[in-house]
C-alpha cells in the first residue's frame, strides 16, 4: 500500500519502519525539517515534506493516512488534508481519546476509522522511533456504526501485521475503559506528588524527597509524565475520566474511613481485596 | 562484634551476610526450624536457634540484637528477650514504623535505639537474603531524647560500615516523612485497583483489565502489595497516615473540580507542578 504518516515522533516513526519493512511505500509529513530528513534517514519513511504541496504528485494515490501527531492537532489535520486526499483514501490516528475525535473526523472523511496503539517507551521523538514497537502491544480499533467496513478490515490487517494484539469497541467503550487504567491514574498520581508538596514541616518535606524510593518513584510516575498531554487527556475523555475520579473518590473515603475509626480489619480486607483484584491486571 | 539477628527473612538474612562478611560473629533466631538451617548454609548466621535457650550460652556476651521480624512481632520479641540479656546490650529494630514502637521499647530496654533501612527487592524470606542489600539505601536511625547517645553511636557506624546512607530524626519525624511517600501510597495505590473494579459495565471492565499497560502496572503497584503489612502500617502510623491522607483528599478534590468545571488551564497547570515537584524526588 501507500501509506502516509502525519507526526514523525515515537510512533509515527516506529510505524513507518515497520510498514516500510513490509514492503509499503511511506511518506512523512512533520511541521518540523529536521524530523522530515531524519525520518528519511533512518529508513522511517521514503520521503517526507511539511506539507502534501512537498510531496509532489506522491500523495494521490494514497490508499491510508495514519495521523501520529498530538491529540489536539489531529482534528485540524484531517481537516487540512482530507479535501485533498481522493474520496477512496482511509484516514486513521493514534491518539488516545477516541469519541472526541471520532465524530468531528467523520465528518470530514467517510472513511475515518480511529484507533489505538498502547504502546510507548519513556523516550519520544523521531530519534526514539524503533522497529517492532507495538509487537505484542494492544491495539483498540474504535469504528462507529456509520464506519466503512472494509476500511475498518483494512486497518485489522495492518495491525495485525505489526504483532498488535487486536481489541475492537466504540469510541465511547474504548474512552471508558482507559479512564480508568490510564486516565484516572495519572491524576491519582500527580495528586500524590502534590499532596506530598503541602507538608508544612520543611525539614520532613525534605527528608521525604530524600527516603522516597521505588514504591514512591512507581506511585509517582505517571502524575509527574507531561503535563500537556494530562490536560489533552482529559479535555478530551471529561465525561468517563470525571466518572472514574468520582468513583475513586468514594473508595478513598472508604478507606479513610477504616483508617480513621481504627477499623484495621475492614482496611486489611480492602487490601486484600485490592491484592487479588490486581493479579487479573498482571499480563 | 557479637551480634544477634532475630527473624531471618530478607532484611536479617541480608543484614547477617554483611554482617559476617566483616567479621562479626551473628546468631540469629527464627520461629522456623528450617529457616534457621537455610540461614547457616547460606553463611548469614553462625548459628541459629527457634529462642535463647536453644542458643546455649552463646547469647550471654551479645553486644546488639536487631529485631528483624514482620511489624507486629517487634515488641513481643523485644519484651521475650530483653530479660534473659546483659543491661549494656543494645537492641535495635528494622521497623517501618518508628514511634509506636520506640516508646514500649525503651520502656523495655534501656539501650533501645530504633531504625529503618529502606531496602528492600521484590522477594521476601531467606532465599531472597543478599549481600549489600543497603548498599546506598537511606537507613533511618530514630533516637529518642531518651537514648543511650553511645548505641545510638554504634548503630550508625554499623549502618555506615554496611554502606548505607545514614539519616537520624526522632521516631515522629520519621513516621510523618514516610507516611507521604510510602504509606500513603499504598491507599491511594490500593484505592485505585479498587475503584477500577466498580466499573458497572462488565465488558468495559474487561477491556480495561486487557488494555492496563506499564502506566498502570506502576501506579498499582505498592497498593496491590502485601494485604497484612498494609494493615500493620497503617495501624502503627495512624496518625501520620491519616493526616496524609486528609491532604491528598484536599488535592483530589481540587483536581477533580478541575475537570469538573473544565478549567484547563488550572488541570494543567497543577500537572506542571507535579511534573516539576516529582524531580525533587527523582534521586
Amino acid at each position: 500500500m501507500q501509506i502516509g504518516i502525519v507526526g514523525l515522533g515515537l510512533i509515527g516513526g516506529s510505524l513507518g519502519l515497520d510498514l516500510r519493512s513490509q514492503g509499503h511505500q511511506v511518506w512523512g509529513m512533520s511541521r518540523n525539517q529536521t524530523t522530515c530528513e531524519q525520518a528519511v534517514t533512518i529508513g522511517a519513511v521514503d520521503f517526507a515534506s511539511l506539507d502534501l504541496d512537498g510531496l509532489g504528485c506522491n500523495y494521490f494515490n494514497t490508499d491510508l493516512v495514519i495521523v501520529c501527531t498530538p491529540i489536539a492537532s489531529i482534528l485540524p489535520t484531517i481537516k487540512a488534508i482530507a479535501p485533498h486526499l481522493a474520496s477512496t483514501t482511509i484516514i486513521s490516528d493514534v491518539g488516545s481519546v477516541k469519541s472526541a475525535i471520532a465524530v468531528p473526523a467523520e465528518k470530514l472523511c467517510d472513511r475515518f476509522v480511529g484507533g489505538h496503539p498502547m504502546a510507548g517507551t519513556a523516550f519520544s521523538g523521531i530519534a526514539a522511533a524503533e522497529r517492532n514497537l507495538f509487537r505484542d502491544s494492544p491495539f483498540v480499533l474504535t469504528p462507529t456504526k456509520n464506519s466503512d467496513r472494509e476500511a475498518c478490515e483494512i486497518m485489522r490487517s495492518l495491525w495485525v501485521s505489526l504483532g498488535a494484539v487486536i481489541y475492537e469497541c466504540s469510541p465511547e467503550v474504548h474512552d471508558r475503559a482507559v479512564a480508568w487504567i490510564s486516565h484516572l491514574p495519572i491524576l491519582i498520581s500527580a495528586g500524590l506528588i502534590l499532596a506530598c508538596d503541602r507538608e508544612s514541616d520543611q525539614a520532613i518535606g525534605q527528608l521525604a524527597q530524600n527516603l522516597a524510593s521505588s514504591g514512591f518513584r512507581d506511585t509517582s510516575r505517571v502524575g509527574g509524565g507531561n503535563p500537556e498531554l494530562g490536560r489533552l487527556i482529559a479535555e478530551n475523555n471529561q465525561t468517563a475520566l470525571l466518572a472514574s475520579l468520582k468513583e475513586y473518590q468514594q473508595v478513598l473515603q472508604n478507606l479513610i474511613s477504616q483508617v480513621e475509626s481504627g477499623d484495621w480489619q475492614s482496611l486489611e480486607s480492602s487490601l486484600q481485596q485490592a491484592h487479588q483484584i490486581r493479579q487479573l491486571y498482571s499480563n
